[in-house]
């Protein structure tokens, strides 16, 4: 019922707000979203991941691509595609369990990015479950005192752009 | 002029579709946006990328603060805070262009994630600066066929949540 969802849209004043505002309306939830530019400054690209059946995933992909700025839309969730994520958590570790977060720290490929006042800055780039499971480990051994995760970005690999365009 | 805020927003149905809005009706740009859960799962968290005065900026972040869903909002700015990027992109290499473009992964810190039909996936962690001119660098030795930004993430290295909250 998770999906990932890929948008183009033309890098319009109000082209996010209505995109969001298209969900909440209809009272479909979005559980990630990150948007910046793409290789061309006019076309920002938003990836979303969202939950619904396959009827209203449709659906509304058909309404997104209704809207004026949205150039394309593409639902990668059964497509072959790669999904990651960026975490940076900020950590309070008791000394004696140092060497244990620093153990875990490395098993996940994940690296330490800053530390001050007794406070690690702790970067990881892997997928969704990975990053919410390391979040868990965590907090088995430290304090998480901030938690900032960009959601799942997704690239088809796939030979084209993918996705509906305008007709 | 560019600013760098975190939100912290109850996850509510349609609260990003309020905080995006009071940036459109105002006319304020959003250069970039993430927005995901935290470690609570009825707190979600939006880092912005945007552009303004100090005096615009410390306007939006009192006119956030007025949203129902919004619990606090923290310009990270002028502190002392990291900012970290993740980069997805998708190239066509020419052949004899491989072995430049697999030294300029290694030397910006990249990593091939992908590979099929003759097309790389590649990701980079990194500040916005570098991942901007990462992509620059691909494109004059490859086609780049698709870029997917998460926009910066920015965290405090100071020992409080920072921000103004609800008084």
């Amino acid at each position: 019922m998770r999906h990932i969802i890929a948008i183009l849209l033309q890098n319009e004043a109000g082209a996010l707000t209505r995109v969001a505002g298209l969900f909440s309306t209809r009272g479909y939830n979005i559980e990630s979203l990150s948007v910046a530019a793409t290789q061309d400054p006019t076309v920002s690209r938003i990836t979303l991941v969202t939950k619904g059946s396959d009827a209203v995933i449709h659906q509304i992909a058909s309404q997104l691509l209704k809207l004026v700025d949205v150039v394309s839309v593409e639902d990668m969730t059964s497509g072959d595609h790669l999904e990651r994520e960026l975490l940076l958590a900020k950590l309070s570790v008791p000394a004696l369990r140092r060497p244990a977060v620093d153990e875990m720290i490395a098993r996940a490929g994940a690296r330490v990015i800053g530390e001050k006042s007794g406070l690690l800055i702790v970067e990881l780039t892997s997928s969704e479950v990975d990053v919410t499971r390391f979040i868990e480990q965590l907090a088995a051994l430290a304090e998480v005192r901030e938690v900032v995760r960009s959601g799942a970005l997704g690239i088809d690999q796939g030979t084209g752009q993918g996705g509906a365009g305008k007709s």
